[in-house]
């Protein structure tokens, strides 16, 4: 791991907000990451049971510094067992965390998980806290925990300036999923 | 053009506001767009002359829908001709848009550019409105001007609550660019 960025001790990165660009900006990241060679894990909370074309593109992609899963049940809004499930894919993110295989761990949606208490914020605080050094992880979502955030070395909130649902669009296909 | 998702009109996207998150967050949305097989073009106006994560990412990938191409000088605050650079890059992304050709086009720091009055606000204002029916169109930067901001469908404002420069931690490879 961190072969051509040896400085970097690894920040925490929190976006949050109610606008659009939360999730995309953190594959932004992932692209950006994985262009100087980084070992990146995605683990998607929450989302799960829709074809999108994040999905679509990381599963198609041939690099091996890339690994990308959904832990969720879909929407958070939607039926499902979202506790459950969000809290065994916590437990899957906990040991990947701990593994010093990746640079950067993208936690896609945590936020909304914390807000919901599907996971225990203390613990998320103290893994995160004591994770290894040179690891860079963001976790995205709205309603992201104060707690969270102040321990968080960068804190971006999105806001909903104008949104086509607005105007009764719905959700687009190649933008909003 | 438009295979897989005929009824989207064509939106047009701005990400704005000092946090971080801007550039990731259409880079995000070119990898979800290209998930679905649309056709991509990303023009980077303003950044051009340091080696990135995104630009090592875009050039590496295999994809036949993506172009990315870089038009700018370097950093607004750097020295380098930016205004006949940007004016250049301008010609270039007016073609492109009338080409039928896109189903998403990037404008990275077009709204810097346009902020600076290196573009002339009136023309990128006439050509977005009058693109091809099924064009989407992401646009970044901070310091949108207003009337761009009025013509589009999704208006994203990232704010700044907390970064690393604040703590003296320069802009970290694999992260920042």
């Amino acid at each position: 791991m961190l072969q051509e960025h040896q400085k970097n001790a690894g920040l925490l990165l929190n976006i949050t907000g109610n606008g659009k660009g939360k999730s995309t900006s953190a594959f932004g990241i992932t692209i950006r990451a994985l262009g100087w060679g980084w070992k990146v894990l995605v683990l998607q909370f929450v989302k799960g049971d829709r074809e999108t074309g994040e999905k679509r593109f990381f599963s198609r992609l041939a690099d091996p510094g890339l690994e990308f899963d959904q832990l969720g049940a879909g929407a958070s809004w939607e039926p499902g067992d979202h506790a459950a499930l969000a809290l065994r894919g916590w437990g899957r993110a906990k040991k990947e965390l701990n593994s010093m295989h990746w640079d950067l761990v993208v936690l896609d949606e945590l936020n909304i998980a914390l807000h919901y208490r599907w996971i225990p914020l203390e613990e998320v605080l103290e893994i995160l806290r004591n994770r290894p050094s040179g690891l860079n992880v963001v976790v995205t979502g709205r309603y992201a925990p104060q707690a969270l955030l102040d321990q968080s070395d960068l804190v971006s909130e999105i806001q909903e300036i104008r949104h086509p649902y607005q105007k009764g669009i719905p959700a687009v296909r190649g933008i909003d999923y």
